[in-house]
């Protein structure tokens, strides 16, 4: 028999199969980040395991070894070093922001229950909407210490952001930083102030208008998308954002990038899960920045907050 | 004004706005091999841009610098160096074979044309269904030279197997090689013999049962993956396939990649695509290498032939 | 015979096969940019030639697909799309600056003529010390336009800068961006206003003492390996450094980097090769970008001006 | 206090900062596979420091996130997961075999009591020369299991040998695999029958006698750079290969690479070290992959073995 070294390869499940779960799980393996198991319930089991075999079958020629799989069965996901949580309904025309609410949340029930029983230390990133009350269910469903349950949007709408003002000045992405808090969409504080081309502030480069106009599409991103595609949202960038969080995390890097953490106190808000500056690392979220807001950009906070308490308290729980 | 230098970013434009032809934009964009442009008909132009949008969106996360232009205009795609093809219907419950070969060929025609009108000097890699059709409409109406219009149609069968390969073996796909002679699906012609898992023939490492199991497998390939689905078929590694042929061609590289090429004589074969070995490299096909095969080997390759003149046969021009 | 296409490998030639020409051929055909020629002097054939075909046996492994010649024959360097210069001696023991100096400038003519001969349509980037007068002589003997001759230094200051930031912090530096002015090494004018940890200015984060003993560090950081090497100076910066500018101007990526540039007014000079942020693509630089400056930063960059004023004069040709 | 997750950076130490551990550990770093100590003896410290400080420096601008700690203290290597033994002198002229061999087994002894003391756990690969000899007495001073101690020749002798087969056909060295077993150099033993191009076995692209030139070629690729270089010896490639080992091993990839495997009864050898073909995963050596030699090839490895017991027989421990 073989003596077992102290090398192990890292796993990462990912909850919900649809394209940004999918798409999350491709770039996952492709970095060669983890194995991946993509996870979907029973009636979706073979479009799940068909995905994952497509994918895995482009890795010989895409030349990344990592297992993929697709399953319905979350034994599966047994010991997971990171849980990405995809799953939830879109909301449908006709459908009041309550009945959306209260279906997803029933949703995260019943993921909290599976990733706590079968990945007791795993950190969870979640992406479901609306995103920052998910992400409340499955802190409290999970009984997780709050530095290992995660929420996304920060990372997605400073994409977005650096998108449109490199298409503006007509610059590399690979030099445009840009900074957002609170909310996802219509409630992101985007800090422009903090938002650079080459290190040179945004304020010097692009008129104010100009810049109002940026933040205002990127505010509107998510919409901009799901009107064009006509029959369905965003997928590639939602799927980049989640996995530049779970590499900052399996690799430790001590990453300061946006996030959806709990509060206890940090810029004067308690108890809630709300997109503020972090270091993410091996513990998930391992310290919340905090900044001084000009008076105007606490009040676009506060409005955010007040966005995501409104949501909380339709929760069954809260 | 300043002096322009020698340098100039590279064009790749991608007919046919579906899932492969996204995924492969993507994987293009994401390895920086060239700007992309997306292109697909009028009435679906919006969920063209919006995929293309999405896909950009990305790119401040994932770190690639390349242009992603979705758009329903041919005029976009002028200039490009490599055009791409996989446009074109899917046979449908109760459609004859027919019935694909001349809609699809029809969408051929046009694809041509406007290739031809916008790109003369491009190279094309045809992805559309029934390929060795398809590439052989697309050279016949474009009139391009036989090295610079390229079926896919190996890559991916020899990724299959490899991924099937390494599965049994337990071993990593990067040293799993395969290699596939003839048509796509049932006319494809494995040579088991020139395939190795670590330089290892691997008739040596895999009874002769379980090796006629995974060819069987990989000749179904495509169908396994579609009927896993149960709506839509394979795009992942197809995508993939399509991008390292691309890879090969933008870089020069030279590489021994089976492709669907216009024979002239080469393994007693006249005027039709088939698939072989080549080598690919800044002029496409560059040069076909030609084996000696066992009487078996030949009789799989002239039934693949066969079929290929059969579909043929069915075109308007033939 | 196959009809030529629009594609073509690139090419990048390096001048002075020492430790850090070495390695800037070695991270260039990694990341396969260009195939690469490295170039010394005749007696140095030999080692230049061996150096060169170790760096090749390793492609296989690293795999990576791009050529690496080891020559003393200025032919091999026919067409090159960039050339890099980082030939010329170090100052030793007992050597007047302006022996140093004059050295190198007659190493640079000789270059220049090379260069101007045989890849007449290059863009140049220049290492070779001291830097900015070098870069002067290689624009003065070669005629070429301004834009297309650039000397290497901010890249290098800005990533020793973010290096000892990422340890002060114990933050990923991938999140760290710097901020450089003026001349290399004692005459660097460092922008810590401009420079963001996570895109929070460094000033809200590190104390004012603290910072100040980072940027001293930071200008002193040649000497700093100098020292610590006992034997040589450092290569794995500066040839990260140039790789750098190199993949900006080759894929055209409209980068924002500090670079040596031959200012016509800019910032308030005239005539000079001063360290400025600049816009890089395929025409080399392609815009100096003005900054407002405190009156502070102005007399820095004014004493940073004179310095390398001082260092032409010594110039045979100035 | 943060909950402490199951995810760890992992560390790789080098042992000996020469040129060829230096550059591991770059490239080590550079595909952030791990945080990096390089060692070296005390006499060394400062150099060792300078190399690595110079290779941090590098990091921001090449985009990688992992420490590279220069040292002379082994306790900086506290729990590694690979050590990679690099150390040693170089035979010197007028040196004896006795003498080198004697001289270094003196320091592999040493290095052998700091990696038992401080890495009880981890896997170790040697390069240092003789390297059978020298993996041996690593094996027998640290008492670890044969599994878990490791010499490289195989992956460099290959690499050099797909290098030049590249060059004769002109193809890319994406698609050229070689197969080599014994000793490194002289005593090397290709199996050109399991060599191919794109699948095609060698023999049938290359005649008999430019088949052998190569071989011959490869054989003495060692001394080929040697003798170029004037003063010292190849580093690139012996990086690369180190470094394609580890990564083998950090991923649990079960690659199928060639690697000097203590012997028991494999092959019909009983107690040495000699080049094998292995599977290489999380637990070092996982698997001997034994093939059925032809009576030429038999013979050629029993003088590889031959020679690897004679070096053995100098060894004080033997």
């Amino acid at each position: 028999m073989l003596q077992v070294s102290t090398l192990k390869r890292k796993k990462v499940s990912v909850i919900g199969a649809g394209f940004t779960g999918a798409t999350t799980a491709f770039l996952l393996a492709q970095k060669e980040l983890a194995d991946v198991v993509l996870v979907d319930i029973p009636q979706m089991e073979n479009p799940t395991k068909g995905k994952a075999l497509d994918m895995l079958e482009a890795s010989p020629v895409q030349g990344f070894d990592a297992n993929i799989l697709g399953t319905a069965n979350y034994e599966d996901t047994k010991d997971s070093d990171i849980v990405v949580v995809t799953a939830g309904i879109a909301r449908k025309p006709g459908m009041s922001r309550e009945d959306l609410v209260q279906t997803n949340e029933t949703i995260m029930k019943n993921v909290a229950k599976e990733i706590a029983q079968y990945s007791p230390d795993s950190l969870i990133i979640v992406l479901s909407n609306p995103v920052d009350a998910m992400t409340y269910t499955i802190f409290k469903e999970t009984g997780f210490p709050k530095n290992r349950v995660i929420g996304q949007s920060g990372v997605l709408d400073s994409a977005r952001f650096r998108t449109f003002v490199a298409q503006e000045l007509q610059i590399s992405i690979k030099d445009i930083t840009g900074f957002v808090l609170g909310g996802h969409g219509d409630d992101m504080v985007p800090l422009v102030r903090y938002s650079y081309a080459g290190g040179v502030p945004l304020e010097k480069l692009i008129s104010k208008d100009r810049l109002e106009q940026i933040v205002d599409r990127t505010r509107k991103g998510g919409g901009e998308i799901v009107s064009l595609l006509g029959n369905g949202s965003a997928y590639y960038a939602p799927a980049a954002a989640l996995v530049e969080m779970v590499e900052a995390m399996i690799k430790d890097q001590k990453r300061i990038l946006p996030a959806i953490a709990y509060l206890e106190g940090e810029f004067g808000y308690q108890g809630i899960y709300l997109g503020v500056p972090t270091i993410l690392g091996a513990n998930g979220i391992e310290k919340v920045i905090e900044l001084d807001l000009t008076k105007e950009e606490k009040v676009a906070l506060d409005q955010s907050a007040e966005s995501v308490r409104q949501v909380i308290s339709i929760l069954s729980q809260n």
